[in-house]
Protein backbone atom coordinates (compact mmCIF):
# COMPACT_ATOMS: atom_id res chain seq x y z
CA UNK A 1 0.00 0.00 0.00
CA UNK A 2 1.55 3.52 -0.89
CA UNK A 3 0.18 6.93 0.47
CA UNK A 4 -0.63 9.27 -2.97
CA UNK A 5 -1.18 13.19 -1.95
CA UNK A 6 -2.61 16.18 -3.54
CA UNK A 7 -2.02 19.66 -2.43
CA UNK A 8 -3.82 22.85 -3.82
CA UNK A 9 -4.66 26.05 -2.81
CA UNK A 10 -7.95 27.98 -2.67
CA UNK A 11 -9.60 31.13 -1.63
CA UNK A 12 -13.06 30.73 -0.77
CA UNK A 13 -13.39 27.29 -1.71
CA UNK A 14 -12.19 27.74 -5.23
CA UNK A 15 -9.42 26.39 -6.60
CA UNK A 16 -6.54 28.69 -7.15
CA UNK A 17 -3.31 26.92 -7.71
CA UNK A 18 -2.38 23.55 -7.80
CA UNK A 19 -0.73 21.06 -9.95
CA UNK A 20 -2.13 22.05 -12.95
CA UNK A 21 -1.12 25.43 -13.21
CA UNK A 22 2.18 24.90 -12.15
CA UNK A 23 2.90 22.51 -14.42
CA UNK A 24 1.70 24.93 -17.33
CA UNK A 25 3.75 27.99 -15.89
CA UNK A 26 6.85 25.99 -15.35
CA UNK A 27 6.73 24.65 -19.11
CA UNK A 28 5.80 28.62 -20.24
CA UNK A 29 9.13 29.44 -18.53
CA UNK A 30 11.14 27.08 -19.94
CA UNK A 31 9.78 27.63 -23.63
CA UNK A 32 9.40 31.68 -23.13
CA UNK A 33 5.56 31.05 -25.11
CA UNK A 34 1.87 29.98 -23.49
CA UNK A 35 1.50 28.90 -26.90
CA UNK A 36 3.94 26.76 -27.42
CA UNK A 37 3.61 25.26 -23.34
CA UNK A 38 0.17 24.70 -24.26
CA UNK A 39 0.97 22.85 -26.99
CA UNK A 40 3.71 20.88 -25.73
CA UNK A 41 1.29 19.49 -22.98
CA UNK A 42 -1.62 19.07 -25.54
CA UNK A 43 -3.86 21.34 -24.28
CA UNK A 44 -5.70 24.20 -26.21
CA UNK A 45 -4.68 27.78 -26.10
CA UNK A 46 -8.06 28.94 -25.08
CA UNK A 47 -7.86 26.47 -21.74
CA UNK A 48 -4.15 27.37 -21.27
CA UNK A 49 -5.28 30.89 -21.40
CA UNK A 50 -8.21 30.13 -19.32
CA UNK A 51 -6.24 28.58 -16.36
CA UNK A 52 -4.03 31.63 -16.41
CA UNK A 53 -6.49 34.07 -16.67
CA UNK A 54 -8.37 32.44 -13.66
CA UNK A 55 -5.44 32.07 -11.01
CA UNK A 56 -4.46 36.07 -11.90
CA UNK A 57 -8.10 36.80 -11.50
CA UNK A 58 -8.04 34.82 -8.11
CA UNK A 59 -4.38 35.50 -6.74
CA UNK A 60 -5.17 38.89 -7.85
CA UNK A 61 -2.07 39.67 -9.53
CA UNK A 62 -0.35 38.82 -13.05
CA UNK A 63 1.81 35.79 -13.84
CA UNK A 64 2.51 36.27 -17.03
CA UNK A 65 3.81 39.57 -19.17
CA UNK A 66 3.94 38.72 -22.97
CA UNK A 67 7.02 40.02 -24.84
CA UNK A 68 6.84 41.07 -28.06
CA UNK A 69 9.53 41.11 -31.21
CA UNK A 70 12.31 38.84 -31.47
CA UNK A 71 12.79 35.88 -33.55
CA UNK A 72 9.96 33.66 -32.69
CA UNK A 73 7.92 37.11 -32.89
CA UNK A 74 7.02 37.65 -29.02
CA UNK A 75 5.59 35.13 -26.30
CA UNK A 76 5.07 35.16 -22.97
CA UNK A 77 7.46 35.32 -19.74
CA UNK A 78 6.25 35.21 -16.15
CA UNK A 79 5.95 37.83 -13.91
CA UNK A 80 8.28 38.37 -10.49
CA UNK A 81 5.26 37.31 -8.42
CA UNK A 82 5.01 34.05 -10.82
CA UNK A 83 8.15 32.99 -10.46
CA UNK A 84 8.04 33.73 -6.28
CA UNK A 85 4.65 31.36 -6.49
CA UNK A 86 6.62 29.08 -8.12
CA UNK A 87 9.41 28.20 -5.99
CA UNK A 88 7.07 28.62 -3.20
CA UNK A 89 4.99 25.57 -4.69
CA UNK A 90 8.39 23.57 -5.24
CA UNK A 91 9.93 24.52 -1.83
CA UNK A 92 6.19 23.40 -0.10
CA UNK A 93 6.14 20.01 -2.27
CA UNK A 94 9.40 18.93 -1.47
CA UNK A 95 8.85 19.44 2.28
CA UNK A 96 5.61 18.28 2.71
CA UNK A 97 5.89 15.05 0.57
CA UNK A 98 8.86 14.02 2.62
CA UNK A 99 6.69 14.95 5.87
CA UNK A 100 3.70 13.26 5.30
CA UNK A 101 5.48 10.11 3.91
CA UNK A 102 7.54 10.18 7.51
CA UNK A 103 4.01 10.06 8.97
CA UNK A 104 2.75 7.21 6.75
CA UNK A 105 4.94 5.09 7.80
CA UNK A 106 4.73 5.71 10.81
CA UNK A 107 1.00 5.04 11.50
CA UNK A 108 0.99 2.64 8.69
CA UNK A 109 4.09 0.62 9.63
CA UNK A 110 1.81 -2.92 11.04
CA UNK A 111 -0.75 -2.09 8.53
CA UNK B 1 -4.86 32.13 0.39
CA UNK B 2 -6.20 28.39 2.28
CA UNK B 3 -4.29 25.46 1.94
CA UNK B 4 -6.30 22.33 0.43
CA UNK B 5 -4.66 18.44 0.70
CA UNK B 6 -6.67 15.17 0.24
CA UNK B 7 -4.34 11.74 1.27
CA UNK B 8 -5.45 8.21 -0.43
CA UNK B 9 -3.77 5.23 -0.54
CA UNK B 10 -3.37 2.67 -3.34
CA UNK B 11 -1.98 -0.32 -4.60
CA UNK B 12 -0.09 -0.52 -7.93
CA UNK B 13 -2.74 2.86 -9.05
CA UNK B 14 -5.78 1.77 -8.21
CA UNK B 15 -7.16 3.93 -4.96
CA UNK B 16 -7.57 1.23 -1.93
CA UNK B 17 -8.58 4.11 0.73
CA UNK B 18 -9.09 7.24 1.31
CA UNK B 19 -11.44 9.31 3.02
CA UNK B 20 -14.97 7.55 1.66
CA UNK B 21 -14.38 4.14 2.86
CA UNK B 22 -13.19 5.86 5.98
CA UNK B 23 -16.66 7.63 6.33
CA UNK B 24 -18.75 4.99 5.27
CA UNK B 25 -16.50 2.41 7.74
CA UNK B 26 -17.14 5.52 10.70
CA UNK B 27 -20.50 5.29 10.27
CA UNK B 28 -21.05 1.34 10.23
CA UNK B 29 -18.93 1.29 13.40
CA UNK B 30 -21.55 3.78 14.54
CA UNK B 31 -24.84 2.34 13.27
CA UNK B 32 -23.87 -1.10 13.44
CA UNK B 33 -25.00 -1.46 9.84
CA UNK B 34 -23.63 -1.35 6.49
CA UNK B 35 -27.32 0.10 5.28
CA UNK B 36 -28.37 2.73 8.04
CA UNK B 37 -24.70 4.00 7.22
CA UNK B 38 -25.65 4.16 3.17
CA UNK B 39 -28.99 5.98 3.98
CA UNK B 40 -27.17 8.45 6.33
CA UNK B 41 -24.65 9.02 3.55
CA UNK B 42 -27.26 9.53 1.09
CA UNK B 43 -25.84 6.61 -0.78
CA UNK B 44 -27.16 3.96 -2.29
CA UNK B 45 -26.59 -0.02 -0.51
CA UNK B 46 -25.16 -1.39 -3.53
CA UNK B 47 -22.75 1.91 -4.31
CA UNK B 48 -21.76 1.46 -0.14
CA UNK B 49 -21.67 -2.43 -0.59
CA UNK B 50 -19.24 -2.00 -3.28
CA UNK B 51 -16.67 0.45 -1.51
CA UNK B 52 -16.66 -1.87 0.85
CA UNK B 53 -16.08 -5.05 -1.53
CA UNK B 54 -13.76 -3.24 -3.25
CA UNK B 55 -11.36 -2.00 -0.44
CA UNK B 56 -11.05 -5.83 0.94
CA UNK B 57 -10.44 -7.14 -2.55
CA UNK B 58 -7.49 -4.76 -2.72
CA UNK B 59 -6.63 -4.66 1.28
CA UNK B 60 -6.34 -8.25 0.86
CA UNK B 61 -9.11 -9.00 4.50
CA UNK B 62 -12.10 -8.29 5.03
CA UNK B 63 -13.28 -5.22 6.98
CA UNK B 64 -17.05 -6.26 8.03
CA UNK B 65 -18.26 -9.22 9.22
CA UNK B 66 -21.83 -9.80 9.23
CA UNK B 67 -24.20 -9.78 12.88
CA UNK B 68 -27.37 -11.88 12.60
CA UNK B 69 -30.29 -11.32 15.00
CA UNK B 70 -31.09 -9.36 17.86
CA UNK B 71 -33.77 -6.32 18.25
CA UNK B 72 -32.58 -4.93 14.83
CA UNK B 73 -32.70 -8.11 12.62
CA UNK B 74 -28.66 -8.05 12.77
CA UNK B 75 -26.53 -5.64 10.84
CA UNK B 76 -22.83 -4.71 10.29
CA UNK B 77 -19.59 -4.53 12.31
CA UNK B 78 -16.20 -3.73 12.16
CA UNK B 79 -13.34 -6.23 12.07
CA UNK B 80 -10.43 -5.69 14.05
CA UNK B 81 -8.29 -5.11 11.38
CA UNK B 82 -10.54 -2.50 9.89
CA UNK B 83 -10.76 -0.68 13.42
CA UNK B 84 -6.70 -0.81 13.12
CA UNK B 85 -6.96 0.84 9.35
CA UNK B 86 -9.41 3.37 11.12
CA UNK B 87 -7.28 4.32 13.82
CA UNK B 88 -4.09 4.40 11.87
CA UNK B 89 -5.87 6.38 8.65
CA UNK B 90 -6.96 8.85 11.93
CA UNK B 91 -3.77 9.09 13.11
CA UNK B 92 -1.92 9.89 10.06
CA UNK B 93 -4.91 12.44 8.81
CA UNK B 94 -4.26 14.86 11.80
CA UNK B 95 -0.52 14.97 11.99
CA UNK B 96 -0.08 14.94 8.62
CA UNK B 97 -2.39 18.08 7.98
CA UNK B 98 -0.78 19.45 10.98
CA UNK B 99 2.65 19.11 9.42
CA UNK B 100 1.14 20.43 5.92
CA UNK B 101 -0.56 23.08 7.18
CA UNK B 102 3.22 24.52 9.13
CA UNK B 103 5.26 23.63 6.26
CA UNK B 104 2.61 25.46 4.22
CA UNK B 105 2.99 28.44 6.43
CA UNK B 106 7.29 28.78 6.39
CA UNK B 107 7.08 29.05 2.50
CA UNK B 108 3.96 30.62 1.95
CA UNK B 109 3.59 33.72 4.88
CA UNK B 110 5.02 36.41 2.24
CA UNK B 111 2.88 35.43 -1.26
Amino acid sequence: MKLESRFWMSVEGEKVFGRGPYVLLKTVDRLGSLNKAAKELNMSYSKAWAIIRRAERLLGYNLLTSVTGGADGGGSCLTPKAKDLLKAYEGFIEEAEEAVEMIYDKFFKDI
